[in-house]
Protein backbone atom coordinates (compact mmCIF):
# COMPACT_ATOMS: atom_id res chain seq x y z
CA UNK A 1 0.00 0.00 0.00
CA UNK A 2 0.89 3.51 -1.01
CA UNK A 3 2.28 5.41 1.88
CA UNK A 4 0.67 9.10 2.08
CA UNK A 5 2.12 11.67 4.54
CA UNK A 6 -1.21 13.73 4.51
CA UNK A 7 0.40 15.42 7.79
CA UNK A 8 1.87 18.26 4.87
CA UNK A 9 -1.74 19.19 3.84
CA UNK A 10 -3.05 19.46 7.73
CA UNK A 11 -2.32 23.46 7.46
CA UNK A 12 -3.33 24.07 3.85
CA UNK A 13 -6.72 25.88 3.43
CA UNK A 14 -10.35 23.81 2.73
CA UNK A 15 -10.15 26.11 -0.55
CA UNK A 16 -7.18 25.68 -1.73
CA UNK A 17 -6.94 21.47 -1.14
CA UNK A 18 -10.51 21.65 -2.96
CA UNK A 19 -8.66 23.14 -5.76
CA UNK A 20 -6.06 20.70 -5.79
CA UNK A 21 -8.83 17.66 -5.76
CA UNK A 22 -10.80 19.61 -8.64
CA UNK A 23 -7.32 19.55 -10.66
CA UNK A 24 -7.03 15.89 -10.26
CA UNK A 25 -4.14 16.79 -8.17
CA UNK A 26 -5.30 14.96 -4.98
CA UNK A 27 -6.86 11.66 -5.56
CA UNK A 28 -6.38 9.61 -2.60
CA UNK A 29 -7.85 9.80 1.29
CA UNK A 30 -8.21 13.14 2.93
CA UNK A 31 -7.67 11.53 6.63
CA UNK A 32 -5.28 14.58 8.52
CA UNK A 33 -6.03 17.44 6.05
CA UNK A 34 -7.09 20.93 6.88
CA UNK A 35 -7.08 19.92 10.72
CA UNK A 36 -9.48 21.57 12.69
CA UNK A 37 -11.91 21.89 9.58
CA UNK A 38 -14.97 19.21 9.52
CA UNK A 39 -14.97 16.77 6.70
CA UNK A 40 -18.23 15.20 4.83
CA UNK A 41 -19.54 12.51 4.03
CA UNK A 42 -21.25 12.28 0.98
CA UNK A 43 -24.61 10.48 -0.87
CA UNK A 44 -26.46 11.78 -3.51
CA UNK A 45 -29.50 10.63 -4.39
CA UNK A 46 -32.53 11.07 -6.93
CA UNK A 47 -35.65 13.59 -5.36
CA UNK A 48 -37.61 10.48 -4.99
CA UNK A 49 -35.79 8.60 -2.25
CA UNK A 50 -34.62 11.84 -0.89
CA UNK A 51 -36.95 11.91 1.79
CA UNK A 52 -37.03 8.30 2.71
CA UNK A 53 -33.10 9.39 2.83
CA UNK A 54 -33.44 12.69 5.43
CA UNK A 55 -36.01 10.32 7.21
CA UNK A 56 -33.56 7.08 7.95
CA UNK A 57 -30.56 10.25 8.71
CA UNK A 58 -33.58 11.77 11.33
CA UNK A 59 -33.72 8.39 13.17
CA UNK A 60 -30.28 7.03 12.93
CA UNK A 61 -28.31 10.33 13.86
CA UNK A 62 -24.77 8.87 15.58
CA UNK A 63 -24.37 7.04 12.01
CA UNK A 64 -25.78 10.25 9.70
CA UNK A 65 -25.62 13.29 11.31
CA UNK A 66 -26.46 15.78 8.12
CA UNK A 67 -24.56 18.70 7.92
CA UNK A 68 -26.51 20.23 5.11
CA UNK A 69 -28.66 18.96 2.36
CA UNK A 70 -28.01 20.91 -1.61
CA UNK A 71 -31.28 21.99 -3.45
CA UNK A 72 -32.51 19.28 -5.99
CA UNK A 73 -30.60 20.05 -9.12
CA UNK A 74 -27.83 21.98 -7.87
CA UNK A 75 -23.84 21.34 -7.47
CA UNK A 76 -23.54 24.18 -5.02
CA UNK A 77 -24.13 24.50 -1.16
CA UNK A 78 -24.64 26.74 0.90
CA UNK A 79 -24.06 26.57 4.15
CA UNK A 80 -20.82 24.24 4.71
CA UNK A 81 -18.59 25.68 2.11
CA UNK A 82 -18.53 28.13 -0.89
CA UNK A 83 -17.81 27.85 -4.52
CA UNK A 84 -18.43 24.21 -4.57
CA UNK A 85 -18.68 21.69 -7.34
CA UNK A 86 -20.07 18.53 -5.80
CA UNK A 87 -19.59 16.43 -8.42
CA UNK A 88 -15.45 17.33 -8.66
CA UNK A 89 -14.86 18.39 -5.37
CA UNK A 90 -13.94 15.44 -3.90
CA UNK A 91 -10.99 13.20 -4.50
CA UNK A 92 -12.85 10.19 -5.54
CA UNK A 93 -16.67 8.78 -5.70
CA UNK A 94 -18.44 5.39 -6.15
CA UNK A 95 -21.70 4.93 -7.94
CA UNK A 96 -24.09 2.14 -6.85
CA UNK A 97 -26.97 0.79 -9.26
CA UNK A 98 -29.64 -1.30 -7.49
CA UNK A 99 -27.38 -1.98 -4.39
CA UNK A 100 -24.22 -2.79 -6.85
CA UNK A 101 -21.01 -0.64 -6.96
CA UNK A 102 -20.63 0.11 -10.58
CA UNK A 103 -17.49 2.19 -10.77
CA UNK A 104 -15.44 4.33 -9.09
CA UNK A 105 -13.91 8.00 -10.59
CA UNK A 106 -12.03 11.01 -9.05
CA UNK A 107 -15.52 13.44 -11.42
CA UNK A 108 -18.78 12.39 -11.61
CA UNK A 109 -20.08 15.21 -13.68
CA UNK A 110 -20.90 13.18 -16.75
CA UNK A 111 -23.73 11.34 -14.42
CA UNK A 112 -25.29 14.22 -13.04
CA UNK A 113 -29.13 14.85 -13.72
CA UNK A 114 -31.47 17.21 -12.69
CA UNK A 115 -33.39 15.60 -9.86
CA UNK A 116 -30.11 14.80 -7.63
CA UNK A 117 -29.96 15.95 -4.13
CA UNK A 118 -26.58 15.98 -2.05
CA UNK A 119 -26.63 15.08 1.27
CA UNK A 120 -23.30 16.32 3.46
CA UNK A 121 -23.09 13.87 6.58
CA UNK A 122 -20.21 14.60 9.58
CA UNK A 123 -17.32 12.32 9.62
CA UNK A 124 -15.25 11.22 12.22
CA UNK A 125 -12.31 12.23 10.59
CA UNK A 126 -13.05 15.60 11.59
CA UNK A 127 -12.83 15.01 15.66
CA UNK A 128 -9.16 13.59 15.01
CA UNK A 129 -7.86 16.90 14.58
CA UNK A 130 -9.42 17.87 18.61
CA UNK A 131 -7.75 14.26 19.58
CA UNK A 132 -4.66 15.00 18.36
CA UNK A 133 -4.86 18.16 20.39
CA UNK A 134 -5.94 16.58 23.36
CA UNK A 135 -3.05 14.43 23.36
CA UNK A 136 -4.79 11.16 22.18
CA UNK A 137 -3.09 9.56 19.53
CA UNK A 138 -4.88 8.23 15.77
CA UNK A 139 -2.91 5.47 14.96
CA UNK A 140 -3.76 5.16 11.27
CA UNK A 141 -2.96 8.69 10.73
CA UNK A 142 0.67 7.70 12.56
CA UNK A 143 0.60 4.67 10.06
CA UNK A 144 -0.10 7.30 7.15
CA UNK A 145 -3.21 4.82 6.73
CA UNK A 146 -7.50 4.79 6.10
CA UNK A 147 -8.81 4.38 9.09
CA UNK A 148 -10.25 0.81 9.65
CA UNK A 149 -14.27 0.22 9.35
CA UNK A 150 -16.09 -2.45 10.65
CA UNK A 151 -19.83 -4.11 9.47
CA UNK A 152 -21.11 -4.33 12.51
CA UNK A 153 -24.39 -6.93 13.66
CA UNK A 154 -26.34 -3.53 14.95
CA UNK A 155 -29.34 -2.68 13.12
CA UNK A 156 -29.76 1.01 11.80
CA UNK A 157 -33.45 2.17 12.52
CA UNK A 158 -35.14 1.91 9.14
CA UNK A 159 -36.61 4.77 6.98
CA UNK A 160 -38.73 3.79 4.29
CA UNK A 161 -37.03 1.94 1.55
CA UNK A 162 -33.95 2.33 3.94
CA UNK A 163 -32.74 -0.54 6.21
CA UNK A 164 -28.89 -2.65 6.72
CA UNK A 165 -26.40 -2.30 9.53
CA UNK A 166 -24.00 0.26 11.13
CA UNK A 167 -20.82 0.45 9.72
CA UNK A 168 -17.98 2.14 12.46
CA UNK A 169 -14.72 3.10 12.66
CA UNK A 170 -12.00 2.14 15.27
CA UNK A 171 -8.92 3.91 17.01
CA UNK A 172 -6.74 1.87 19.24
CA UNK A 173 -6.85 4.66 22.56
CA UNK A 174 -4.11 3.86 25.52
CA UNK A 175 -6.30 2.90 28.51
CA UNK A 176 -5.47 5.47 30.67
CA UNK A 177 -6.75 7.85 27.49
CA UNK A 178 -9.83 6.18 26.97
CA UNK A 179 -12.45 8.54 29.39
CA UNK A 180 -10.55 11.70 27.52
CA UNK A 181 -11.25 10.16 24.16
CA UNK A 182 -15.09 9.68 24.70
CA UNK A 183 -15.76 13.06 26.41
CA UNK A 184 -13.45 15.05 23.87
CA UNK A 185 -15.85 13.54 21.04
CA UNK A 186 -19.36 13.36 22.67
CA UNK A 187 -18.78 17.58 22.84
CA UNK A 188 -18.97 17.17 18.64
CA UNK A 189 -21.81 15.02 18.30
CA UNK A 190 -22.86 16.43 14.66
CA UNK A 191 -19.58 14.49 13.52
CA UNK A 192 -20.47 11.21 14.98
CA UNK A 193 -19.99 12.50 18.76
CA UNK A 194 -19.44 9.69 21.51
CA UNK A 195 -17.96 6.24 20.64
CA UNK A 196 -20.95 3.57 20.34
CA UNK A 197 -18.56 0.80 21.38
CA UNK A 198 -15.34 0.14 23.74
CA UNK A 199 -13.87 -2.82 24.01
CA UNK A 200 -15.11 -5.64 22.94
CA UNK A 201 -15.07 -5.78 19.41
CA UNK A 202 -17.11 -9.19 19.12
CA UNK A 203 -20.12 -7.69 21.29
CA UNK A 204 -20.92 -5.68 18.37
CA UNK A 205 -20.37 -8.97 15.82
CA UNK A 206 -17.08 -8.15 14.34
CA UNK A 207 -15.36 -11.60 13.68
CA UNK A 208 -11.41 -9.83 13.17
CA UNK A 209 -10.74 -7.14 14.18
CA UNK A 210 -7.36 -7.44 11.65
CA UNK A 211 -9.70 -7.72 8.50
CA UNK A 212 -11.82 -4.19 8.29
CA UNK A 213 -14.58 -4.45 6.01
CA UNK A 214 -13.14 -0.84 5.15
CA UNK A 215 -10.10 1.15 5.37
CA UNK A 216 -7.05 -0.63 6.45
CA UNK A 217 -6.21 -2.48 9.41
CA UNK A 218 -4.11 -0.79 12.25
CA UNK A 219 -1.20 -2.02 14.64
CA UNK A 220 -2.98 -2.29 18.32
CA UNK A 221 -0.77 -2.47 21.14
CA UNK A 222 -0.10 -3.47 24.36
CA UNK A 223 -2.07 -1.61 27.35
CA UNK A 224 -4.65 -0.24 24.43
CA UNK A 225 -8.58 -0.84 23.65
CA UNK A 226 -10.06 -0.51 20.52
CA UNK A 227 -12.44 2.16 20.66
CA UNK A 228 -15.61 1.92 18.16
CA UNK A 229 -17.56 5.32 16.61
CA UNK A 230 -20.29 5.03 14.79
CA UNK A 231 -19.24 6.08 10.32
CA UNK A 232 -20.39 7.68 7.84
CA UNK A 233 -20.24 4.54 5.24
CA UNK A 234 -22.81 3.23 7.30
CA UNK A 235 -25.35 5.29 4.36
CA UNK A 236 -23.11 3.00 1.98
CA UNK A 237 -24.21 -0.39 3.96
CA UNK A 238 -27.74 0.52 3.76
CA UNK A 239 -27.30 1.70 -0.13
CA UNK A 240 -26.15 -1.97 -0.28
CA UNK A 241 -28.82 -3.48 1.52
CA UNK A 242 -31.83 -1.33 0.15
CA UNK A 243 -30.66 -1.27 -3.54
CA UNK A 244 -31.83 1.95 -4.96
CA UNK A 245 -31.61 2.56 -8.29
CA UNK A 246 -29.18 5.01 -8.60
CA UNK A 247 -26.53 6.45 -5.75
CA UNK A 248 -23.52 8.26 -5.28
CA UNK A 249 -20.92 8.75 -2.60
CA UNK A 250 -17.62 9.85 -1.64
CA UNK A 251 -15.11 6.01 -2.35
CA UNK A 252 -14.44 5.46 1.90
CA UNK A 253 -11.74 8.00 3.50
CA UNK A 254 -12.14 9.90 0.66
CA UNK A 255 -14.09 12.68 1.94
CA UNK A 256 -15.75 16.33 1.28
CA UNK A 257 -13.73 19.15 3.23
CA UNK A 258 -16.16 22.08 4.34
CA UNK A 259 -15.09 25.51 5.59
CA UNK A 260 -16.72 24.76 8.80
CA UNK A 261 -13.82 24.60 11.76
CA UNK A 262 -14.96 22.29 14.43
CA UNK A 263 -15.16 24.29 16.86
CA UNK A 264 -18.17 25.36 15.18
CA UNK A 265 -20.15 22.22 15.49
CA UNK A 266 -19.80 22.31 18.99
CA UNK A 267 -22.75 24.99 19.46
CA UNK B 1 -57.81 34.47 32.46
CA UNK B 2 -57.91 30.75 34.17
CA UNK B 3 -55.27 30.06 36.84
CA UNK B 4 -54.27 26.66 36.42
CA UNK B 5 -52.36 25.47 39.15
CA UNK B 6 -50.14 22.75 36.79
CA UNK B 7 -47.24 22.07 38.92
CA UNK B 8 -49.90 19.56 40.35
CA UNK B 9 -49.77 17.37 37.43
CA UNK B 10 -45.70 17.25 37.89
CA UNK B 11 -44.93 13.81 39.34
CA UNK B 12 -48.00 12.21 36.99
CA UNK B 13 -46.27 10.12 34.90
CA UNK B 14 -46.74 11.05 30.66
CA UNK B 15 -48.85 7.94 30.18
CA UNK B 16 -51.31 8.89 32.61
CA UNK B 17 -51.80 12.05 31.24
CA UNK B 18 -52.09 11.36 27.86
CA UNK B 19 -54.81 9.11 29.27
CA UNK B 20 -56.52 11.91 30.74
CA UNK B 21 -56.23 14.27 27.81
CA UNK B 22 -57.44 11.48 25.70
CA UNK B 23 -60.41 11.26 27.87
CA UNK B 24 -60.63 14.92 27.81
CA UNK B 25 -59.92 16.11 30.89
CA UNK B 26 -57.12 17.69 30.45
CA UNK B 27 -57.75 20.21 27.78
CA UNK B 28 -55.53 22.90 29.03
CA UNK B 29 -51.76 23.79 28.22
CA UNK B 30 -49.30 21.55 29.67
CA UNK B 31 -46.44 24.06 31.48
CA UNK B 32 -44.90 22.37 34.29
CA UNK B 33 -46.75 18.83 33.64
CA UNK B 34 -44.41 15.88 34.18
CA UNK B 35 -41.59 17.20 35.43
CA UNK B 36 -38.10 15.99 34.14
CA UNK B 37 -40.31 14.43 30.25
CA UNK B 38 -39.30 16.19 27.26
CA UNK B 39 -42.87 17.58 25.74
CA UNK B 40 -42.83 18.12 22.01
CA UNK B 41 -44.27 20.49 19.53
CA UNK B 42 -46.59 18.82 16.77
CA UNK B 43 -46.75 19.72 12.51
CA UNK B 44 -48.54 17.30 10.66
CA UNK B 45 -48.47 17.61 7.20
CA UNK B 46 -49.70 15.71 4.09
CA UNK B 47 -46.78 13.54 2.80
CA UNK B 48 -46.50 15.62 -0.32
CA UNK B 49 -44.92 18.36 2.03
CA UNK B 50 -43.12 15.98 4.11
CA UNK B 51 -39.60 16.07 2.48
CA UNK B 52 -39.34 20.13 2.28
CA UNK B 53 -40.69 20.41 5.96
CA UNK B 54 -38.10 17.92 7.13
CA UNK B 55 -35.47 19.67 4.97
CA UNK B 56 -36.98 22.76 6.83
CA UNK B 57 -36.55 21.05 10.45
CA UNK B 58 -32.63 20.10 8.90
CA UNK B 59 -31.20 23.67 8.06
CA UNK B 60 -32.99 25.39 11.51
CA UNK B 61 -31.99 23.15 13.88
CA UNK B 62 -32.51 25.34 17.25
CA UNK B 63 -36.24 26.03 16.35
CA UNK B 64 -37.00 22.50 14.96
CA UNK B 65 -34.96 19.89 16.75
CA UNK B 66 -36.92 16.52 15.67
CA UNK B 67 -37.08 13.84 18.13
CA UNK B 68 -39.37 11.91 15.68
CA UNK B 69 -41.41 11.42 12.48
CA UNK B 70 -43.78 8.96 12.18
CA UNK B 71 -44.64 7.01 8.93
CA UNK B 72 -47.52 7.88 6.57
CA UNK B 73 -50.89 7.37 7.65
CA UNK B 74 -49.59 6.01 11.03
CA UNK B 75 -51.74 7.29 14.00
CA UNK B 76 -48.70 5.88 16.28
CA UNK B 77 -45.35 6.74 17.24
CA UNK B 78 -42.19 3.87 17.42
CA UNK B 79 -39.57 5.88 19.63
CA UNK B 80 -40.84 9.06 22.38
CA UNK B 81 -43.95 6.95 23.33
CA UNK B 82 -45.77 3.78 23.72
CA UNK B 83 -49.50 3.57 23.05
CA UNK B 84 -50.12 6.76 21.00
CA UNK B 85 -53.21 8.42 18.95
CA UNK B 86 -51.56 11.51 18.02
CA UNK B 87 -55.32 12.41 16.99
CA UNK B 88 -56.31 12.00 20.38
CA UNK B 89 -53.49 12.27 22.54
CA UNK B 90 -53.08 16.84 23.05
CA UNK B 91 -54.96 18.57 24.53
CA UNK B 92 -55.59 21.13 21.43
CA UNK B 93 -54.96 20.97 18.11
CA UNK B 94 -55.17 24.18 15.05
CA UNK B 95 -55.81 23.07 11.79
CA UNK B 96 -54.48 25.30 9.00
CA UNK B 97 -55.86 25.73 5.47
CA UNK B 98 -53.61 27.65 2.73
CA UNK B 99 -51.79 29.67 6.00
CA UNK B 100 -55.64 30.37 7.97
CA UNK B 101 -56.30 28.79 10.55
CA UNK B 102 -59.91 27.34 10.39
CA UNK B 103 -60.43 25.42 13.52
CA UNK B 104 -58.89 24.60 17.10
CA UNK B 105 -59.92 20.85 18.45
CA UNK B 106 -59.60 18.80 21.29
CA UNK B 107 -59.78 15.23 18.65
CA UNK B 108 -58.89 15.60 15.04
CA UNK B 109 -59.66 11.89 14.55
CA UNK B 110 -61.91 12.94 11.76
CA UNK B 111 -59.58 14.94 9.71
CA UNK B 112 -57.35 12.07 9.68
CA UNK B 113 -56.16 10.73 6.03
CA UNK B 114 -53.74 8.52 5.18
CA UNK B 115 -50.76 10.38 3.47
CA UNK B 116 -50.50 12.39 6.84
CA UNK B 117 -46.95 12.35 8.73
CA UNK B 118 -46.31 13.57 12.33
CA UNK B 119 -43.56 15.02 13.67
CA UNK B 120 -42.76 15.85 16.89
CA UNK B 121 -40.83 18.46 17.23
CA UNK B 122 -38.00 19.55 21.00
CA UNK B 123 -40.43 21.72 23.46
CA UNK B 124 -38.48 24.36 25.74
CA UNK B 125 -41.22 23.06 28.34
CA UNK B 126 -39.23 20.36 28.39
CA UNK B 127 -35.88 22.23 29.46
CA UNK B 128 -38.03 24.01 32.84
CA UNK B 129 -37.66 21.43 35.20
CA UNK B 130 -33.99 21.35 34.51
CA UNK B 131 -33.97 24.98 34.95
CA UNK B 132 -36.12 24.54 38.45
CA UNK B 133 -34.14 22.18 39.52
CA UNK B 134 -30.90 24.16 39.19
CA UNK B 135 -32.38 27.07 40.70
CA UNK B 136 -33.91 29.38 38.10
CA UNK B 137 -36.85 30.77 38.44
CA UNK B 138 -39.67 30.34 35.68
CA UNK B 139 -41.95 33.02 36.10
CA UNK B 140 -44.62 31.50 34.00
CA UNK B 141 -44.97 28.78 36.07
CA UNK B 142 -44.89 30.69 39.38
CA UNK B 143 -47.88 33.07 37.70
CA UNK B 144 -49.96 29.73 36.18
CA UNK B 145 -49.45 31.26 32.93
CA UNK B 146 -48.92 30.63 29.14
CA UNK B 147 -45.12 30.87 28.60
CA UNK B 148 -45.22 34.46 26.61
CA UNK B 149 -43.75 33.87 22.94
CA UNK B 150 -42.65 36.61 20.54
CA UNK B 151 -42.35 36.83 16.67
CA UNK B 152 -39.00 38.12 15.74
CA UNK B 153 -37.52 39.79 12.61
CA UNK B 154 -35.21 36.86 12.46
CA UNK B 155 -35.55 34.85 9.06
CA UNK B 156 -35.46 31.43 8.82
CA UNK B 157 -33.12 29.36 7.06
CA UNK B 158 -35.94 28.34 3.55
CA UNK B 159 -36.72 24.54 2.43
CA UNK B 160 -38.79 23.90 -0.63
CA UNK B 161 -41.91 25.75 0.27
CA UNK B 162 -41.39 26.55 3.57
CA UNK B 163 -40.23 30.39 4.62
CA UNK B 164 -40.63 32.40 7.83
CA UNK B 165 -39.75 34.29 10.72
CA UNK B 166 -38.33 32.85 13.91
CA UNK B 167 -40.45 32.63 16.84
CA UNK B 168 -39.13 32.85 20.58
CA UNK B 169 -40.16 32.19 23.86
CA UNK B 170 -39.13 34.34 27.03
CA UNK B 171 -38.52 34.14 30.47
CA UNK B 172 -37.08 36.73 32.80
CA UNK B 173 -33.99 35.51 34.75
CA UNK B 174 -32.48 37.40 37.67
CA UNK B 175 -28.95 38.80 36.45
CA UNK B 176 -26.97 36.85 38.31
CA UNK B 177 -28.73 33.48 37.01
CA UNK B 178 -28.39 34.13 33.22
CA UNK B 179 -24.90 32.45 33.09
CA UNK B 180 -26.44 29.45 34.59
CA UNK B 181 -29.76 29.42 32.69
CA UNK B 182 -27.46 29.23 29.70
CA UNK B 183 -25.36 26.24 30.85
CA UNK B 184 -28.46 24.27 31.90
CA UNK B 185 -29.96 25.26 28.31
CA UNK B 186 -27.55 24.44 26.59
CA UNK B 187 -26.60 20.85 27.20
CA UNK B 188 -30.15 20.31 25.76
CA UNK B 189 -29.93 21.20 22.17
CA UNK B 190 -32.93 18.42 20.88
CA UNK B 191 -34.61 20.56 22.85
CA UNK B 192 -33.84 24.28 21.87
CA UNK B 193 -30.46 24.37 23.29
CA UNK B 194 -29.11 27.78 24.98
CA UNK B 195 -30.60 30.95 24.06
CA UNK B 196 -30.54 32.87 21.37
CA UNK B 197 -30.79 35.76 22.84
CA UNK B 198 -30.29 37.57 26.09
CA UNK B 199 -31.76 41.37 27.17
CA UNK B 200 -32.74 43.01 24.37
CA UNK B 201 -36.05 42.60 23.21
CA UNK B 202 -36.13 45.28 19.89
CA UNK B 203 -32.56 44.10 18.77
CA UNK B 204 -34.37 40.52 17.44
CA UNK B 205 -37.51 43.17 16.34
CA UNK B 206 -39.53 42.63 19.45
CA UNK B 207 -41.63 45.85 19.68
CA UNK B 208 -43.52 45.19 22.91
CA UNK B 209 -42.44 42.72 25.43
CA UNK B 210 -45.79 43.26 27.07
CA UNK B 211 -47.21 42.12 24.27
CA UNK B 212 -46.62 38.42 23.01
CA UNK B 213 -48.01 37.19 20.17
CA UNK B 214 -48.50 34.08 21.37
CA UNK B 215 -49.01 32.79 25.35
CA UNK B 216 -49.66 35.13 28.25
CA UNK B 217 -47.19 38.26 28.88
CA UNK B 218 -45.18 37.30 32.65
CA UNK B 219 -43.99 40.09 34.88
CA UNK B 220 -40.39 41.43 34.48
CA UNK B 221 -38.65 42.33 37.96
CA UNK B 222 -36.48 44.88 38.59
CA UNK B 223 -33.18 43.08 38.45
CA UNK B 224 -34.04 40.48 35.60
CA UNK B 225 -33.06 40.03 31.91
CA UNK B 226 -35.54 38.58 29.63
CA UNK B 227 -33.78 35.58 27.94
CA UNK B 228 -34.95 34.21 24.35
CA UNK B 229 -35.05 30.90 23.32
CA UNK B 230 -35.88 29.31 20.25
CA UNK B 231 -39.64 28.02 20.12
CA UNK B 232 -41.29 25.32 18.32
CA UNK B 233 -44.25 27.43 17.47
CA UNK B 234 -41.73 28.61 14.66
CA UNK B 235 -43.50 25.84 12.49
CA UNK B 236 -46.96 27.67 12.54
CA UNK B 237 -45.21 31.03 11.99
CA UNK B 238 -43.58 29.29 8.79
CA UNK B 239 -46.98 27.50 8.13
CA UNK B 240 -49.17 31.11 8.27
CA UNK B 241 -46.11 32.69 5.71
CA UNK B 242 -46.12 29.64 3.53
CA UNK B 243 -49.56 28.37 3.20
CA UNK B 244 -49.69 24.68 2.22
CA UNK B 245 -53.41 23.31 1.86
CA UNK B 246 -53.75 21.57 5.06
CA UNK B 247 -51.35 21.20 8.16
CA UNK B 248 -53.29 20.16 11.83
CA UNK B 249 -50.57 21.65 14.42
CA UNK B 250 -50.69 21.67 18.14
CA UNK B 251 -52.53 24.85 19.53
CA UNK B 252 -49.49 27.04 21.35
CA UNK B 253 -48.88 25.56 25.18
CA UNK B 254 -50.63 22.31 24.62
CA UNK B 255 -48.28 19.61 24.12
CA UNK B 256 -47.74 16.25 23.40
CA UNK B 257 -46.16 14.46 26.85
CA UNK B 258 -43.49 11.90 25.88
CA UNK B 259 -42.19 8.73 27.73
CA UNK B 260 -38.71 10.31 27.08
CA UNK B 261 -36.58 11.55 29.88
CA UNK B 262 -35.05 15.02 29.39
CA UNK B 263 -31.62 13.48 30.54
CA UNK B 264 -31.62 11.33 28.29
CA UNK B 265 -31.84 14.00 25.87
CA UNK B 266 -28.33 14.98 26.44
CA UNK B 267 -26.38 12.38 24.67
Amino acid sequence: MEKIDNLKYAAVPPKDIRALIRAGKIDFNTSGMCAGYAQANLVILPKSSAYDFLLFAQRNPKSCPVLEVGDAGSKGLKIIADGVDIARDLPRYRIYEKGVMTGEYTDVSRFWRDDLVSFLIGCSFSFESALLDAGVPVRHIEEGKNVPMYMTDIDCVPAGVFSGKMVVSMRPIPHNQVVKAVTVTASMPRVHGSPIHIGNPSAIGIKDINKPEFGDAVRINEGEVPVFWCCGVTPQSVMMNSKPDFVITHAPGHMFITDIKNVDLKD
